[in-house]
Parts: C-alpha cells; structure tokens; sequence
C-alpha cells in the first residue's frame, strides 16, 4: 500500500498539487511503521492456528482500511477521520459509497487513491475467495483449514501459477477497460479511474453524478459488459494457462448470474415502458446499465433511478440481494449460493413425498454435501441477521427506516447506494455523524469478508480453544 | 362456519340491524351447498396420501376464507369481494390487518363475526401446529407424515384428548380476558370482540383508534398479558389434564419469548425517554403493549407508535419479525426458531476449531436433528424470500416501497399493521386496488401455513408423485 501510494502522489506532482507531500509522507510513514513491526516480530513463528488465521484476516482488512485513510485524512480533502476511514473502507470492500460531495473538483491524487483502494482491494478479494476459501463456494466457514492442514506444501505450487494467472486476467481486463473507456470518449485520466472500479466492481467514480456525466448510451453498454465480466469467476478467464485440474466449464452459477441480469433488465424496460412510456429501446440500455451496476454490486449510476416508478424501485431492491458468482470482485448473496437454495428447496420439496429416497444434490460436477449445505444456509441466515440488526443500530443512531435499512444492505452487499433523498443514487452518504459512518464502516467489512470470518471472534470459543 | 354465522346474526337481530338476514342466508346457503359437496363425493374414501394433506390444508384455509368473505361481502358494509376475502382471510390467519374504516359504526353482527373469524383461526392453528404437525417445532416439512403413517389409530385417542384439552383452554383464557375487560369497564360487547381477537393474538377492533379508543394504561397492561399467555405453547395450560409424556416444561423458547418481549420493552421506553422526554414510567406501560403487540403478531396499537421516533421505528422493525411460541396462535418466525438459529451458529463457530469433534445440539431435552435443523433453516430462508418477492410484486401493483416493503412483512409475519401513512398503525389497507388486496391476501396464507405446506404444491413433484 505504501508503494501504491507513490501513484497517486507522482499524478499530483504533476498537476502541481500539494497533496503530493501527504502521500509520500503517508507512503513512508507506512512504510517506517510496518518495517518496525516487522523487525520487532520477527524471530520465531507463531504456529499457525485457524484462531490465527481469522484473526489475521479480519486485522488486514481493518489495518488496510486505517492505511488507506491517511491520505484521505491528511488531504486536501478535509474529511473526519471517521469520513476518511468510512471511504477506505468502501474502497478495499470495492462497496462504492462515498462521503465526499464535489467529486469532479478534487485533486487527481485523491481520485486516483479512492480508485487504487477498489483495485486492490477487488484482486483481494478474488485473491482471498479464490486462494484462500478455495473449498468453501458457499460460504467462510472452512476459512483456513488448507493453510493449517498438512496439505500445505504440496499445494503451495499450484496456488502460485493460479495467484499469478488472477493478477494477469484482472490486469488485462483492466487494460482493455481503459482502451474501450478511452475509445468512447473519456480521457485516459477517467478512463483509467472508472476501468480499475469497474473491475473491482467498486463503483467509485471521478464525478458526481458518476457514469451519468458521460451522457453516453454505448458507454453504458460497454461498462455494463465489463461489470458483468468482473462479476463471472475469474477462474474462468485462467483455464486454459492452467493445468486441468482447476478447469471448472460446468458452473450453474454462471448462466444463472446471465439470466437473472438478462430477465430483470428486460423487465424493468419493460416497466419503464409501461409506466414512464419510454420507448423500449431506449429504455433498455439504462435499465441494464443500472440494474447490471447494482446486480454486480459496483454501484455506478447514470441517474436516479429510484425515481422512475416504484416498480423500478422494487426490482432495484431485489437486485442489491443477488450479486455476481463467487470467485469474482462481487458481493451480495452471490449466483452460487442463490443455485444451492434452490436446489435445496426443490429437494426439500420432493423428500416430503419420498422421505427415505437417497437424494443427492449436484451443483455442476460437484456434490453438495451436508456440510456445503449448511455452510450456505448460514450465510444468508448471517446476511439477513446482520440486514436486520444493522438497520436498528443505524435507526438508534437516528436514520430513518428507509436510509436506516437501506444503508445496512447496500453495505452489506456491498453495492454503494441505497434509497432515499440521503443515500440514493443521486445522494451520498457525507451527512452522517461519525459514529454512524463507524457503524456503516463495519457492516461493509462483515459484508467483504462474508460475515463468518468476522463474527467468529466474537465467540469465547475463539478465544479459548 | 355457517353456525358461527347465527352468533352475529342473531347479535344484528337484537340491535334490529337488517344484517341478520345476511348472515343467516349466508349460513343457510354455506350449510346447503356444503351438504351437497358432502353427499356428491360420499362413497369410497379417497386413500390419505400426503399430497392430499397438503392440498386439504390448503383448500380448507382458501374456501374457510370465503366462506367468511360472504357477510362482508353482502352486509351493509359494501366491500369489493377482493377487500371482503382479504378482511375474511386477515381474519382467519389472525393477521388484523383490515381494509374498513368507520369500525365504531359498523353494525355489531360484522364487528363479531370479524372477530369470530379470528377467534376461529386462533383455535384452527393451534389445532393444526399441535395435533397436525407434532413433530415438526421448526416448520411445516412432515406436515401429514403422521397421518399418513401406521400409527394413526394409535394416537388418535390421545389427539382428541389433546385437542378437548386445548379448547377448553383457549375457552377458558378467552372468558377470562372478557372478565378481565370488563372489570376495567368495557362494555360486555366490545370485552367479548377484543377478548377474542386477543387470543387469537389477531388484533381486530371494534373501533378505528384500535386500542388506543379507552385511553386506559391499565388496560395496556392486561391486554399486554393476554397477548403474552396467548403467545405461549398453550400445551402449557393443559399438561396437568393429560398423561405426563405430553409434559413439555423445558422448553426453552419460552424464557426466550419473555426476554424478548422484555428486553425490548426497555430498550423502546428509553429510546422515548431519551428522545421523547418521556417519564419512563409512563413511557412504558404503552411502549410495552404497543411491541408486545407487534412482537405476539397480534397488531392491536395504542398510538401511532411510528411517529415517536426512527429509534423506536427501527426496534418495531425488527419485533415484527419475532413472533411469538410454536404451538400458540401467534405468527412470524417464532421464538423456537430463534432459538435452534441461535445453537447453529453457535456450533457452527466451534466446529470451525475442531471440526471432528461430535456435537449434538439440544433444544431442551430434544436433540436438534439434521432434519429439524434443516426444516427451520428452510422455513426462515423461504421467510425472507417470500418476504422479498412479495415486497417486489406489491412494487410492480403501484405501492411505494416502504408500503410493499413493510405490507409485505406485517401480511407474511401476520401481525397487522405496517409501516408508513397508508398501512401503519394510524391507517389501514382501504385504499388498495384489487390486486393488491389479493396479493396480500395469499402472502398472509404463507405466512399463516408457514409458507412450506403452500408451496409446495406449486412443485411437479406433487402432483405428479
């Protein structure tokens, strides 16, 4: 983080702005501190234990997101430290919400880390979901059981080639992102901007009115294309510099990801048509554009969206719940977990009448076993718990029920905005109270880190064991 | 049904209301018609398979439905027949959400039979949750399998023994509340209403203002105690009548259910305080029958409990999705589910650290099964999703999404009133289109046969097992 921040530093050296200084001091301050830690821990290892693991996962987030608020803090920004700490953090969860109004007039630097924040913190997750949770589809809950099994060494190889195979397809798409931006008409400054928070399915973007000021409909499309190639499993983009092993054609999650964006743009065109009489086609490439924007959980808008009808507001509604597949930049649910409930349902159904049937649920070539299952079922279970407390926690801290309850799920889901005047698409979330954006802060994190991981240091279980 | 409908008849033919004669044709009408049903298919029984269980239980809710549609429809009252089945259904699955305003000059033949309608819902789902689905704490999956097993005969006595044990209870605590009404100066009339849709945690009144009409704390605080013995496993009140395995006195969703109510009883009348400036004191006689009203899916209010503060909003929020015991008349997720939630994530946690470790899970003295596990994660999850989906379809009929949000919740939980100026505790369902009203209609029949016994029938296997 301290070397990314030479970056941002470096594009505001060139436009002559001051902020330059903030961030080679926060790069080297990072640098000196992180360097001290290192030295003075170093020695003998800890054993590493799955207590440890947890801990360590939850402490990254939570230090990267404390890294990453300096410059914001320090800026010529002017935000709180809650502020600065809240937009790292929707940055490294690549959530999107933001707290700083006047966005087009804010020093490149800035801009330029906000969207560093997502970049990275998208190829972390991937990285984590995919290097890490490699067994666990569904869910958090075998977090960790690799590194600590005696499996370690032999698979070590092979996380390498794919860790290495990621970061070559998320750069690459990043690349491409930025020439299709770049050829639409964008300069190579916001290019670059929107394509690394497109990847990451982040949704920070360097105006306020976010994709909207480009008033563009083919920049809609291209932008809705890349955010749904963020969204798929990135596995897929490495098969074939892969061994075939790690091949994975037979994914249900991934024509059901395309359905649902496919079905529910068509239907809210369709409402549009209805409601709003504009002509279908025109209304179809915004509907996707948004709709595809908060199915990914990236969080772009190109307007209000809430203000087309209340049917319009509905469907959005449903989509904040849904997110990519998993092993992608997305949150939310995710098209995986969404197969499975499915799949459970209909067993469920179908063991009423034959109760003593053997039945064995597939997803793909894999088999769901009890365990998957379960783990699964836990997550939404956690999803809609945490939804639930979190929005009255917000309504304690004074939000009313409609920002209340969608700023907990646009948090958690990690998508960006939520409903309301205060924190819709054309609002932002720089009027609330520091304890509030705290509040927000960690439902974004029990979001990223997909709620388990988090809230299993809070079982003496943990501590004791 | 057609003889509960001479109560009311005869109650408007004493106040010379022209009513009667509705009633009694409806009555004479139900009785002949259902004769001939009787008589058409008397002959071979039809084997008990468990499709057929699922389909009668069903049947018997959407025909009871409109059956106590007919004197709304054709009283004096004027409803569309949408609103007139919604009214019934409200009724019949103890929700209280009601579609009339002008209650307190309705004729009293409608009042009653409103209220009859809930009280016999009440009796219906005790009947159903105790007798029908014994084995299942958590949900609705072996609905039937009792019936359809060898073992039918065998129990049969102790069913009925059980189920003359319930009545009479349920009588009992029912003359009870009319005492205790009365004694606190209701008239006999209105005692007898609010006594039944007491019980019948349902909610309905004789009177616009709700509860709120005889501006009486004491008379919070024993309708708040009624709605509390109503919402317990009303097997409690009858284990001194039958044989000591019926006897259930470990049960922990109990001390659950009254810590909820507790807790939250507290914590509400100190968001007033804090607030409000409210007197605790006084704050929390109606604090606490408001959300136990709420928390017993009863839907009885005392004021517009919205507008005291988002705080106080957010806790109602969350008090909707509790509900009451299993075994009681009370609706939403139910404190035993809670609980076995609450043991799952618990053991989810530890078994993260020893994986292998043999962990059973108990609720009481019962174990948690897999299968049980699996039936009350199933109901909670189609909960949320029927929760959900509902809230979209009321989106796409023109509700604003607070309205569909919150409509959709207060019909699937079957407490009654929701949130916002149309449906919160100061409005009502009147200004809904037909569709509307149908819509709400089948989701407070989810909710009330616990969503699995409904849905399934949508499922090929069903039909064609």
């Amino acid at each position: 983080m301290a070397g990314a921040m030479l970056i941002p530093a470096l594009a505001d050296f060139a436009s002559a702005n001051d902020d330059w200084r903030v961030f080679v001091f926060s790069a080297v301050d990072v640098a000196i501190l992180c360097s001290l830690v290192a030295a003075a821990t170093r020695g003998e290892r800890v054993p590493f234990t799955p207590r440890l693991g947890f801990l360590l996962v939850t402490s990254v987030w939570l230090v990267s997101a404390g890294i990453g608020a300096l410059p914001l803090y320090f800026g010529s920004v002017h935000l709180s430290f809650a502020g600065a700490y809240f937009e790292s953090m929707s940055g490294l969860t690549t959530t999107g919400s933001t707290v700083i109004s006047g966005l087009d007039a804010l020093p490149p630097g800035l801009l330029l880390w906000r969207s560093l924040l997502q970049w990275l913190g998208g190829i972390g997750i991937i990285g984590m979901a995919i290097l890490i949770l490699p067994s666990i589809r569904g869910g958090g809950l075998s977090l960790f059981h690799m590194e600590s099994s005696d499996k370690s060494e032999k698979i070590l190889p092979r996380v390498n080639q794919l860790a290495a195979g990621l970061m070559a397809a998320y750069a690459a798409l990043t690349v491409l992102c930025v020439m299709a931006y770049s050829a639409l008409g964008m300069s190579v400054f916001d290019a670059v901007n929107h394509a690394m928070t497109t990847l990451a399915t982040g949704g920070f973007s360097t105006h306020d009115s976010s994709m909207g000021y480009f008033d563009d409909n083919r920049l809609l499309v291209v932008s809705s294309l890349f955010m749904v190639l963020a969204s798929l499993p990135f596995v897929v983009y490495i098969r074939a510099l892969l061994p075939l092993r790690f091949q994975r054609w037979n994914d249900p999650q991934i024509p059901v990801f395309l359905a649902t964006c496919a079905v529910l743009s068509v239907a809210l065109a369709a409402t549009r048509h209805a409601l709003n009489a504009t002509p279908f086609d025109e209304a179809f490439a915004s509907s996707a554009f948004n709709l595809i924007s908060v199915i990914t959980t990236t969080g772009y808008a190109s307007e209000d969206y809430t203000l087309w009808s209340n049917a319009a507001t509905g469907i959005f509604f449903l989509a904040m719940f849904l997110g990519g597949c998993a092993g992608s930049t997305a949150g939310g649910i995710k098209a995986n977990r969404l197969v499975i409930l499915f799949l459970l349902v209909k067993a469920s159904a179908r063991g009423l009448f034959r109760p003593h049937a053997i039945r064995r649920l597939r997803y793909g070539y894999q088999e769901v076993t009890p365990e998957l299952l379960q783990t699964v079922t836990l997550f939404v279970l956690l999803f809609f718990g945490v939804l639930l407390i979190g929005t009255v926690v917000l309504t304690l801290l004074g939000l009313d029920f409609m920002t209340a309850f969608s700023g907990s799920l646009t948090a958690l889901a990690n998508v960006g905005p939520g409903f309301g005047q205060i924190i819709g698409p054309a609002g932002n979330f720089g009027k609330f109270s520091d304890p509030t954006l705290w509040a927000l802060s960690a439902i974004m994190l029990l979001g990223r880190l997909e709620i388990v991981t988090v809230l299993v240091l809070l079982f003496p279980a943990t501590w004791l064991d």
